[in-house]
């Protein structure tokens, strides 16, 4: 029976700093059967910071390990304990000090000067930054004077006693100094680097108990199953943007999906109530800005339930999870409908941290003279329509106002009408010599337009005002804060449901054929159900999304349970080939109970949590903006002897391969002029 | 601002049961700002059981639901309370009464006889099998001698007032009854049917728990972060197993890890300190029994610590973790070299629940005139070697007998001679002749041998034998079992570690090279240090198995943190090109603290725990041994115009596809003679 040895904790080597291979002080074998073992432990005792030793607490960040404390949890209390930390060298300073890091924080290390500590001294002052050490010392308050009130650990210091230089660091490419500015691309070809700054250790280990406390919530207080889903699953219909797995039989692919709903329902038939799973989905988008190729959704699928029980557990998940420091959620969310939202913000995914909304002046203009104004409100769903930028005419510049006629012109195809109300509260536009005063007063009026403000109006079909003029407002947000005026709170956190979407939307390209606004599974509202079977595109949704500050965070939908409504959505609406869906077919046939869920983006919840500009601060390894892991060079070529057991070949553009035009274009390597992934 | 109802809650028809579009007798409009919604709840309260009502409790497995109550949780202390159920149809009886099954239990709803009732009655004696339905009604005892104590909830009934017909359930390819045999094909197509039964339940749901439990020990006692890392990644050296995924730069592919190891690692570099992943893991093995493309392991990986901590770590996770009604496990667990586990086991995974070791002879025939015996313990490596079945002289038969020869010769190119040892006390054996009185004596004093005992002897190199012995220990346990002995306690769970393996072993085909035991990342024993750059072969690792009842469920190890060592490791004994690595042996020179960590295998874990005899049977939507989805008949053929955009095209085998020779070769098709996957 072999004993199993705790050696490395018992060494300590003062001034040991070579590259080459530890040589312990006691060997192992010296030590079989010497040193019990401590007993695992199984519950948690008292914290570790009561500890009086340097030896490791039995629970809490310190359990099982080198050290008895973690770097930043010393303070006052501690002064005269003998401690061990373990971190990285953030910083030398005066050849007295050494600033130890880890992920909870910064203590300083006193050198000792004393000749006998000769050894010691030589070692700690000869650490490169970066390098990896195991201190043992003394807690000692700090001289008066010399406290760091910014720190928290800046009432004391730690005597060393004695070091074991793990590793020592090479020269790095960049500081770990949060206020050290990094290129994107250095930052993921880097990524082990890049993890070590304070905020991204703040935003991954956030996310960590933001998902356990989650998981308590459904598991713990509502009863759900985490049931794990396949990711090698059967191509969809129209899943052209999932990614194919080749298979040893050859012609046959797996393909990963872009999220487990079919698995979800069919869970939901086979009784097994309530499922929720933190699931891995992946869409292939080519180069879309801030997207990733794989990503996290909560995904959540309940039995027995209506839209607002679903609606009520997602605004308790999110209570229940919401970290504290951010603040109390407050529930239920507001809830409109997508008419209101496309109506007051001509968006289905308004932010309604700021006001600044749409508002219809048609009324005023259905017997105009004004020619292109009576055409556009009497056309079958015109309209003329505005935003009111408050202080708009004030702060924002002319060349502005050129650059938002010109995105409305290029993006929306439309003209946009500008109404500069001056500090007189006289107009300036092309629309002044038009309008009759009584006109120019109900404008603003309707507005409620004040001197220094800027009316943004468009007049034309709704369906382009509305988007353009919602655009417009985020825009000139952005503007506006640009300029200093704080347009929306940047620690509020407005959660919205948005409800009662359309269920099917005219196909692009060919609008007499309708597709489903969501997916074809979603059930139609009750009281639009007869509906289905005469004008399909009046009928909504049971879905619901929910949005939190202008970005859709998650959505879901009550499900068709019924065979024979499922069978006609796909077949007679839809036109789609039911026989590749047939086992969700069947599955409906054979006793499936109502059912509904949504899932949530625990990416962008995260990223919006925690203030960051992209999700990629958020995943620990993500992919370049065209899917590229810059630290290994994924993806990467393939031996073809590889590809021969998955019966495929490629078909190269040119014929150069690995070196050639194929592999050359590498967007992250023009960029920044760093290794290119050839 | 659009009120969300929950107007689908208050809907009772009596007597609906048409397959036709549900009409709600209280329009959805109607309800707007009628119905308050319930506030979500944040905190745990009081136990649904309470419940007075039948609305639904607000939390639990009813909360938010049409439910107010399980199928499995009314007892007598109900008697008397207005509940709603909601289930599925397990069986009707004598027009008196219908069995209402859901994923906690069986409840007996009582059918009204009287004629006033007609409507309810009908509904009701109408349901098919397996149709969902919500009934409400009143709980009351049962009549005296109508209890059913084998049923939880054999107390009571419930007498129907009222019912709502869901879905009407077809007939179904089988019944959902536990005892109701079913082919493994079969099984599989209908997953969600067969995930109804109260095993699958019970094992999804216990899995769930399970997990959770880790995570609450890992991330709350412990302060482990979990953190997910990507499945798009570069393909590994030598990793021939990994699933490889095209994109869209030509000819470059992304590979589906076989595990995080990289990741894990640089988490550690990156000062991440304790990490932990319920890893998705994909291996490509082609049609093994019992191994899934896809698969769950525990991953963790913590720095600062030794072998014994990561042992006690996982110690204290199991026992934490595991499910109460199991009965405790006890710490810490037995641990074993390997060279002891191949001694006495001749296996590297010993099942400890029983004894019949390996017993070496060689000593007693040193100097014997037996020919093949001298021969074989006197070369290089060489042994007699024997085991003792208890009884295997009475129990096993002729042909059993003959098998256990045939097994040696052809699976290990190796002699088998046994000796029975008779009721009488004398031998039945080819060797008989050969013994003098002393070496039997010796041998049976040895072996521990009684009469009616069976030895299994086998002369040659130790490396054939002691595998030959080691399997067929196991065999014969089975052979003993099929027979009605008790040779392995099916309640009992026998945790080992297995330590002190090889850190290298020789190449398959080429003896002279050397590859990793397990992983090129693992460190050497510290006192084996210096042996590295002598003799590597006899260097032993810091690596750990753990093993349960004979299967492995876990390994890991303490990894290299010095480049250089990991450098030297790659170029000097693996001979391996180590710019594949390179960002990894970079990331050890950047300050990587010393860490180790471990990976589970869960389904495994889970299978042995439910006694499940595949793992198959612990994971929702397994593939078929080849690797098939047999619901969904994945993987499948994909349009040419699909893989244009991923610069690939199959190299069919034949010139037909789909209906041709490459599309026909479905396993599972053939062995049953159901649909096909075409």
């Amino acid at each position: 029976m072999a004993a199993r040895s705790r050696c490395v904790l018992q060494r300590v080597w003062i001034g040991f700093r070579s590259h080459s291979v530890c040589r312990p002080s006691l060997t192992s074998a010296s030590c079989q059967g010497r040193l019990p073992r401590k007993p695992p432990i199984r519950h948690v005792s008292s914290s570790p910071r009561l500890d009086k030793s340097d030896t490791p607490p039995s629970t809490g960040p310190s359990s099982l390990s080198f050290r008895s404390h973690t770097c930043g949890e010393l303070r006052s209390d501690h002064v005269g304990e003998r401690v061990t930390l373990c971190g990285w060298v953030q910083y030398l300073r005066q050849d007295q000090f050494v600033i130890l890091r880890d992920f909870s924080g910064l203590t300083q290390v006193l050198i000792p000067q004393e000749d006998s500590a000769g050894d010691l001294k030589a070692a700690l002052c000869d650490l490169t930054v970066e390098s990896v050490v195991k201190v043992t010392g003394t807690v000692r308050r700090r001289p008066d004077g010399q406290q760091n009130k910014a720190m928290p650990t800046g009432e004391i210091e730690v005597q060393a006693e004695s070091i074991e230089v793990f590793n020592l660091s090479r020269k790095l490419p960049f500081e770990i100094k949060d206020f050290v500015k990094k290129s994107e691309a250095l930052r993921m070809q880097y990524r082990y680097l890049d993890l070590r700054s304070f905020q991204m250790q703040h935003n991954l280990r956030l996310r960590s108990q933001l998902v356990m406390k989650m998981r308590e919530y459904l598991c713990n207080v509502h009863g759900f199953v985490d049931v794990e889903t396949p990711t090698l699953f059967k191509r969809t219909p129209g899943g052209a943007k999932e990614f194919v797995v080749p298979s040893r039989d050859p012609g046959r692919f797996y393909s990963l999906p872009q999220s487990p709903q079919q698995f979800k329902q069919l869970l939901m038939v086979a009784g097994i109530d309530r499922y929720f799973q933190m699931a891995r989905c992946y869409r292939d988008e080519g180069s879309k800005p801030d997207r990733q190729p794989e990503f996290t959704q909560v995904d959540i699928e309940m039995s027995f339930v209506d839209q607002a029980g679903i609606m009520s557990l997602v605004e308790g998940l999110i209570q229940y999870s919401w970290p504290v420091e951010k603040g109390p959620i407050e529930v239920p969310f507001q809830t409109m409908t997508y008419e209101e939202a496309m109506r007051d913000y001509g968006v289905d995914k308004p932010d309604t941290r700021f006001n600044m909304k749409l508002i219809d002046l048609s009324e005023i203009f259905l017997s105009t003279e004004i020619q292109f104004l009576r055409s556009a409100v009497s056309q079958p769903g015109g309209s003329f329509q505005a935003i009111c930028v408050p202080d708009g005419a004030k702060l924002l510049a002319g060349k502005d106002l050129e650059n938002l006629k010109q995105t409305a012109k290029t993006h929306f195809g439309q003209e946009l009408t500008l109404v500069l109300v001056k500090a007189d509260g006289t107009l300036k536009s092309p629309l002044k010599k038009l309008l009759s005063p009584s006109d120019t007063d109900r404008i603003l009026q309707r507005t409620a337009a004040k001197p220094g403000d800027l009316l943004l109006t468009a007049a034309g079909s709704s369906q382009t005002v509305r988007p353009l003029l919602g655009h417009l407002r985020l825009h000139c947000a952005q503007l506006l804060e640009s300029r200093g005026i704080t347009v929306r709170d940047p620690a509020a956190f407005h959660f919205l449901w948005v409800v009662d979407f359309p269920l099917f939307l005219p196909k692009e390209g060919e609008p007499e054929q309708l597709e489903s606004a969501h997916h074809p599974f979603t059930a139609p509202l009750p009281e639009d159900m007869e509906l289905l079977y005469t004008e399909p595109q009046k009928v909504r949704g049971q879905h619901y999304d929910l949005v939190l500050n202008g970005c859709e965070i998650g959505g879901g939908s009550i499900r068709i349970h019924k065979a024979s409504i499922q069978q006609y959505v796909l077949n007679n609406i839809l036109k789609e080939d039911p026989s590749l869906l047939s086992h969700l077919l069947e599955a409906l046939d054979s006793g499936a109970p109502p059912h509904g869920g949504i899932a949530l983006g625990l990416d962008r919840l995260v990223s919006i949590m925690v203030g960051a500009s992209s999700i990629r601060d958020v995943i620990a390894f993500p992919k370049s903006f065209r899917g590229h892991d810059l630290m290994s060079c994924a993806p990467d070529f393939v031996p073809e002897e590889e590809l021969k057991s998955y019966h495929i070949s490629v078909n190269w553009l040119t014929k150069q391969k690995g070196g050639g035009d194929a592999g050359n274009r590498s967007e992250e390597g023009e960029e920044s002029g760093m290794k290119t992934c050839q």
